[in-house]
């Protein structure tokens, strides 16, 4: 394939593109360009969603180009001074950098870590004054700034708009003119933001960067975009086995779009799996995904875990957990013993799966909250805790 | 009088109060209460409007109180960063101190200047980071600063705001907080960005300031508020026979306004004077103002003049203005001499003057836009040019 072979293939890749001329110009300029990627700090697990990008950058890369990820460290430290939004936890300068750190980690997954460049954005946003502050709204009006669509909203339903929360895409396009950034690549949610750092870096005297915009994929439940906060997503540091799992679980009707959005089989071949077997279709999938981010090696038995949980059997090889014989010398509550093998994370929510019929005792449905277990209970010294269809724990008396 | 007695007075001349009941505890409790002012430096000259505040401030002085003046030179340094608002120039440092000094000159001619404080927001505001920023900003939402009228009006109708001026209201509210402000003053026009101050005091853990708005006073127009700008003002630092000729032009009907809110004169009295014979209230007000800020001895002067002016004379003591005999050698062009004169800003100005008949030379009308003077128009060695009905120069040749 030629360079421009290649470049007309990463073009085609935007659901939009601000300017396309100008994007195609620059990539055919043979000029090496700083290519822009906000990442948050806050949400360091890399799912299939943000490999959409990823693998963009990757392709971006090999053709010479300087990658730059931008991590949202200065917002991330800030939090939401209002206490309002729940997602938007305040972190420590420690967090931010180890939470960097995992990400990269995840990120050397796709792209060569070595050729990446690594920024916070505390490094030019904290130096800023108040002063700089009003120079920098000064150039932002407040009906184009409500014309992004979640403000748009809010304010149309009186939900509360923190004024704060107006500085955040000033900050993030002031990011573009710091890095005096050529191209941006962000998904079709920040299309608004990416548009700001266009503007911003004309009224600092700046060329603007070009953005392209990427679709967003589908999470598990056909629905919303995959976030981890949704639970839907299916992250690629997660064991082979959950993968495979999950990978079974994608509805069919998306099928295709996680073919070609994350993976670079060759589409037609996809097209006839999906339409001749759509089981086979996602078993593809799975194995494809494990080669990627695990290894071809991890896929027989991923599938064969898959096999047994999918016909309700207790698999073999599953996580134990250790409790003490003392433990149980006045027997001890359901709602503990859950909590102590780490299925649920809280009391609360053991009660909560037991009433719903959630938890089975050694292949058995067992739903009295009241139940106190003995070391009786343990025959052979262990018993299995199973939660929905395909979470196990294996408890393990261990006496003194 | 009681110093209760005294703070009724004080309290009545709120035209709103928050809260009245808090106000009159602290102005009851003895304790040396922080009274906040705010002065825009970017309009140094003091206008009758100014002082209905500041003849408030004197009583609380009076009473023992620290009154705080806080100059804006944060905001007036930025300026209008979008370079939208022509009201809003930007400052130098220098501009900002010397303006202040202008500005004391004359507030001194009401308050004792010893006991003042005088602040600039420069000294919290311009240390303020990014970070603090985001939190002052967390602490309001964008629908309550939109609810101030001019943002709710321009809002409507599609008329530009810039995020930065949200961010003002936000600056002076945190004046009260930096001076941890017991009580703010200010016009009904400002009764918005007062409260801010009330509400972020509470949110960074204060208490509230209590709030006096207090009337505005209508300029000569007999319309809007006074303001320099508008040219509808009477300045505290203007000569008394300008004082006097414009207390003369008070239109009627809001004359009583004008007694009851920047003098002390007995009302009862005022109210007879104004109903027996307004050409003599209206002599009496501007007797009264001379008084006040000049002295009684220039009354009598005042008043001469501006019967001569009055009856279309030339007055006696008028400003002269020399210019020397070569620059006659072939003949002054008229708007020249205009210019040269000072009695306009400009030569374009010279020529509109001219063509809308507004110029008199010795008493006599003169609209030839092409006329030259010479030498010999000068009978006696000078000629008067007289403006409209009440400005004149002497213009006199000086030899070499």
């Amino acid at each position: 394939m030629t360079k421009e072979e290649k470049i007309e293939l990463i073009i085609r890749r935007g659901v939009q593109i601000f300017n396309e001329d100008s994007l195609r110009e620059k990539l055919n300029s043979g000029k090496k360009l700083i290519i822009k990627f906000g990442a948050d700090p806050s949400r360091p697990d890399l799912h299939l969603g943000h490999t959409v990008a990823l693998r963009l950058l990757k392709d971006l890369q090999d053709l010479g180009h300087e990658i730059v990820f931008v991590i949202g460290d200065f917002t991330a430290m800030i939090g939401d001074p209002s206490g309002r939004s729940k997602t938007r936890p305040a972190l420590t300068f420690d967090e931010t950098r180890k939470n960097g750190e995992t990400y990269f980690k995840q990120v050397a997954k796709i792209l060569d870590p070595k050729k990446i460049r690594i920024t916070y954005n505390s490094e030019w946003l904290a130096k800023m004054t108040f002063e700089d502050v009003v120079k920098l709204t000064g150039k932002y009006t407040v009906a184009r700034i409500l014309e992004r669509d979640d403000f748009a909203n809010r304010f149309k339903n009186n939900v509360p708009i923190g004024i704060h929360e107006f500085l955040y895409p000033l900050m993030q396009g002031y990011d573009s003119v710091a890095l005096n950034a050529d191209v941006e690549i962000g998904g079709t949610d920040q299309t608004f933001n990416l548009l700001v750092g266009r503007e911003l870096q004309k009224d600092y005297g700046q060329e603007s960067q070009d953005v392209m915009v990427l679709p967003l994929l589908v999470g598990l439940d056909g629905k919303e975009k995959m976030s981890k906060s949704l639970g839907n997503y299916i992250g690629i540091d997660e064991p082979a086995n959950v993968m495979y799992e999950k990978a079974m679980k994608i509805p069919d009707s998306i099928l295709f779009e996680y073919f070609k959005l994350t993976t670079d089989l060759d589409l037609s071949e996809v097209e006839k799996w999906i339409k001749e077997d759509i089981i086979l279709a996602h078993k593809k999938y799975a194995e494809e995904i494990i080669k990627m981010y695990h290894g071809e090696e991890f896929i027989k038995e991923a599938e064969e875990r898959y096999k047994t949980v999918a016909t309700g059997g207790i698999p073999e090889n599953i996580e134990e957990v250790c409790i003490e014989e003392k433990e149980f010398l006045d027997g001890m509550p359901y709602p503990d013993l859950l909590t102590k093998s780490g299925i649920v994370p809280s009391k609360s929510e053991a009660r909560r799966m037991i009433e719903q019929n959630g938890i089975s005792i050694n292949g058995k449905k067992e739903n009295d909250i009241n139940k106190k277990f003995e070391i009786s209970d343990f025959k052979d010294g262990f018993l299995v805790i199973q939660k929905g269809k395909k979470q196990f724990k294996r408890i393990i008396i261990k006496g003194n």
